[in-house]
């Protein structure tokens, strides 16, 4: 006699596999029977989200931290719906989600009664599960009992494996359903192989061989190394070999950035000679800093990992690295001077190279001579008094910042400006370059506290029980502006709801800042209220008095006042939850934004030329 | 020399002939330049909301009161995919909007370009646009420069006759293109009219005969009346035939309550023989008042106009009316009997019949013997003191209703309990009773404000000098559970920064009553933050001291507090932003929520003995 396990428990056995704790979503009529089943799962807590689309985003962030797909449960028709842009954007960026949909019962969807939430004409209740098929991987409706556990492998296998959304549907009839339960001692494949090993070789091999022959090699790791599990195989690489490294806007933290190698953020748009200067600078079409791009850039070897060429992590498609000097390391295809691999995954490929190299440092890298100096950071601003300018604000929350940090930063102002910070080691960065769904943040910041949460509970396990716990670590930093803030406002109730402590820093500037530096800066379109009182927020949302819950709020217009809440120990120490509204002038755009701007539009004008 | 205007003046200007006044949504990268076009047309005002699920509801919420449709403008991708829920729901409610999508230029879309907002792999922007193809009756990019004129009037015009959600997309290089102007000149053709004359004839023919040989007939208008502007239609046949009326829960409101013809709410399950008491009649399957559905199932001949045949609008398809006594006019049939004629909207036919009624009613109506009495509403709870429950609330708000009141209520036990008010003649109701998605009433109480606005400078220019203003007409009340509210809570702020004064209604009831009423009743999943401080939401948003706007705010525990709220002169007047809690116990719900789902779950064991 076989033992069973219900469906529902399975699914969510299947997630616990992963090292989840902590699922996403929302009830609704048609996933109540279904939650039932989690609810007996011990290895997981239900975290229930304001609404869907926050719940997405939630899922997002705590994959990115977490490095498992997230998971979000939503109901047929309204909830699935609801959620699309959050997954959209994890698919864009590669955060990964399992999508888990309460939906009618298969008696009632054969008949294809006129339930509520569902459309004329035709009442095809599979209707929305066909909207969301460009934005997942795989997907399954599990209606025939005789291959829902292996349907439920197969999809969260392709979830994990490709770092992209899937989808499962479950009619609300069959979460019970009996399945065979010994099937859950066979662990899940997630591991990520490449099929074609001939090709994998040669991948290896020429790499290593470019490597051992190169004079001034580079690693410039990209976001998809730490979406796809690389992000310490690159650590350990940049360790072992002591090349220069780069980050991009979007993989920015990868690496120490207070370690002697690391040269900053490439962001393209090298060789114009810019005169350095802060005013000239502003006004120039650098998008890194200045000898950033050109230390790149003569390199006669860049190993680029995960890369995702986009137009804001390009500088406006203005890389400057030669074929002949390039080797592309990605998740669907590695590239080695003008020789393409299709379908070979870099992590694989990563791993064998640290390997190889770790064996024998010597061979491959040290010591190698390169006479390039550091790329220094230069200092935007000395301001010590006064208003708070977007040149000032970015390397003085840099200063802020400790290791193990997390920090998110928000579409708009914050995400184009904090990349002139330096991380403190260690830290990680949550931001949609790519995607770029203003926000999003508040809502993965719940996603990223609940993953911190985990893991800090996992590094107190480990502790011998004479050692103290480290004190206030994993701080989660949240900065978005006040028109992003107004999207998705809710879920900081949630935080508090929840416990966490987050560090909010408010960006209150009169509207949307980097729609304003696009377009329409004066234009009443990019307005929002000015009536919120953040000040008031956190009362309003649950940390007051009355409910025992303690909350800070802090109100910036000045240096002086900025530097009060930041170097008070208490503020610091993030224990309860806090807010720092800091208020900048409408028109303070990052010179990154501008600059990214400028080079848009020279790149539009010159396409539009070559039209012409 | 014929004169031209601007791509997106020339669609704006086709919105405003529509007498739309209030156009809604967000500002993005992609619809900046579009946004420049909608400020130069002076008839439009722009409202921008805070996202752009929200912006859904409120274009949903405006086209309800207003009878044409909503307009909505995203931005590209994160945009248009935020709003799907919201625009399926205006689908499935046929609310109609008009979605206009700014989108990459058309250079940029032929290059591929890995813009942001783009998904991997392939960069395929026109992408969204495939994935909305459900929930739409037609759309168009407007890519072609000779067509584009046509296809903006096409689309608009399927918009206004289906009232189905259209989707316009506007690439940004285009929306400065000239058209030529004079085309402007020829009106849009927005009249529904049915193709086959022929068959228009007959089901007018055959109706009046039918109704001249009816010995009990009655009028059953449902939402689709209202939705497809047939409701004067449907107000003047009630008086002209003097039938008994009938209303659905989707579409309350439609007839004068306070009319002697007036019978109630017909959802269907009659003939059970309830005992008649209020204990009992929660526990009964019944599903409209007692008495309601015998009435109308006992007539000789139901004109059953702009149905929506969905759960629950239908007692949970509990709806007894023999064929042999029906007459269906929908929007897209109509049916005598057992003869269906395809394709034949039922205004045109409604038209037709009122007209023709009219000229001679006696020959149709007058005097016609009807042995039924007028289906009396029960008073549910005589209560007054102590705490507030579900029986008394919502009957008690139907007495705080005034002639041209505009109410919203919110799916839940708002939307089930508000059925047993009677309500003012001459209201209008917004609820979401078939797609049912939860906070949908905050966004489109934004829409409505806007739309009552509209009507109400219409009648005050209509006003001779001599004449007041008619005071505090024109009161718009939404009705919201504290888990719904959650869902979009920060439209709210949009009301204050417009400087609407709706009266708000919060059930504080810890979570969401629905859902617990159909499962897991105790379960945490059902659980929401409880720790929102609702007195302080509107000092948070924007009505407080400092910024001069005013707001007031009553929490409400006891049938007493509440009565000193309802009859307080100034809190009925309506002035400025109000805020009325009321407290209720969590497990207590109205009995039409509980009749729905028993009656759903006796359909449910029935279709399973039948499979079993």
């Amino acid at each position: 006699m076989t033992s069973t396990i219900s469906m529902g428990q399975y699914l969510f056995k299947r997630v616990a596999e992963l090292g989840i704790e902590h699922v996403f979503g929302v009830p609704g009529d048609f996933n109540l029977t279904l939650l039932d089943q989690l609810f007996k799962v011990q290895e997981l807590k239900w975290l229930g989200v304001c609404n869907e689309l926050n719940g997405a985003y939630a899922a997002d962030g705590y994959a990115r931290i977490k490095g498992v797909p997230g998971v979000l449960v939503t109901t047929y028709a309204v909830g699935e719906l609801s959620a699309m842009n959050g997954v959209a954007g994890a698919y864009a960026e590669h955060a990964g989600m399992i999508h888990v949909v309460g939906m009618p019962g298969r008696a009632v969807q054969e008949a294809r009664l006129m339930l509520h939430h569902t459309m004329e004409p035709g009442m095809d209740q599979t209707i929305y599960a066909g909207m969301a098929e460009p934005i997942r991987k795989t997907h399954t409706i599990l209606t025939d009992e005789n291959t829902m556990a292996q349907e439920i492998d197969r999809v969260i296998e392709a979830g994990v494996k490709s770092k992209l959304p899937v989808y499962i549907y479950v009619p609300m009839d069959v979460v019970g359903i009996p399945l065979d339960a010994s099937r859950l001692e066979k662990p899940l494949n997630t591991k990520v192989a490449n099929s074609n090993s001939q090709m994998e070789d040669e991948v290896v091999k020429s790499t290593l061989e470019l490597i051992e022959n190169s004079s001034k090699p580079s690693i410039l790791a990209d976001v998809l190394t730490i979406r796809h599990g690389g992000r310490e195989l690159a650590r350990r690489l940049a360790s072992v070999t002591q090349f220069p490294t780069y980050s991009t806007p979007l993989s920015k933290g990868i690496f120490d950035e207070t370690d002697s190698k690391y040269n900053g953020v490439y962001n393209g748009e090298g060789k114009v000679n810019p005169p350095i200067g802060l005013i000239i600078l502003k006004a120039s079409y650098l998008v890194s800093f200045p000898g950033c791009a050109d230390s790149l850039e003569s390199s006669d070897l860049v190993l680029n990992i995960g890369f995702l060429l986009s137009d804001s992590n390009t500088g406006g498609f203005t890389r400057k690295i030669p074929d002949g000097n390039l080797v592309l390391l990605g998740h669907d295809y590695c590239q080695i001077h003008d020789k393409k691999f299709d379908g070979i995954h870099f992590l694989p490929v990563l791993k064998r190279i640290v390997e190889e190299i770790e064996k024998d440092p010597k061979q491959f890298s040290i010591p190698k001579p390169d006479t390039r100096a550091k790329v220094e950071t230069p200092l935007l601003s000395t301001s010590t008094s006064g208003p708070i300018t977007q040149s000032y604000i970015w390397q003085r929350i840099g200063r802020f910042l400790r290791p193990n940090d997390i920090i998110l930063s928000e579409s708009g102002t914050a995400q184009f400006g904090l990349t002139d910070a330096t991380f403190a080691a260690d830290m990680q960065l949550i931001t949609q370059t790519f995607w770029s769904s203003i926000g999003y943040t508040v809502g993965a910041c719940l996603g990223a506290l609940a993953a911190a949460k985990e893991q800090q509970q996992q590094e107190e396990k480990q502790l011998t029980s004479n050692q103290n716990p480290p004190a206030s670590s994993n701080r989660v930093i949240l900065i978005v502006g006040d028109g992003s803030l107004q999207m998705t406002v809710q879920e900081i109730g949630s935080y508090i709801r929840f416990g966490f402590t987050p560090v909010i820093f408010v960006v209150s500037n009169d509207g949307y800042a980097i729609e304003r530096a696009i377009h329409g800066e004066r234009m009443g379109y990019n307005d929002i209220s000015m009536l919120w009182d953040h000040q008031a927020m956190l009362g309003f949302l649950g940390a007051r008095q009355e409910t025992g819950i303690k909350g800070r709020s802090f109100a910036c217009k000045t240096v002086e006042e900025l530097e009060g809440v930041l170097t008070e120990e208490e503020f610091q120490g993030a224990r309860c939850i806090q807010v720092c509204e800091i208020f900048m002038d409408k028109l303070d755009y990052p010179w990154r934004l501008s600059s990214q701007i400028a080079v848009a539009r020279k790149k539009m004008a010159q396409a539009m030329a070559l039209q012409g």
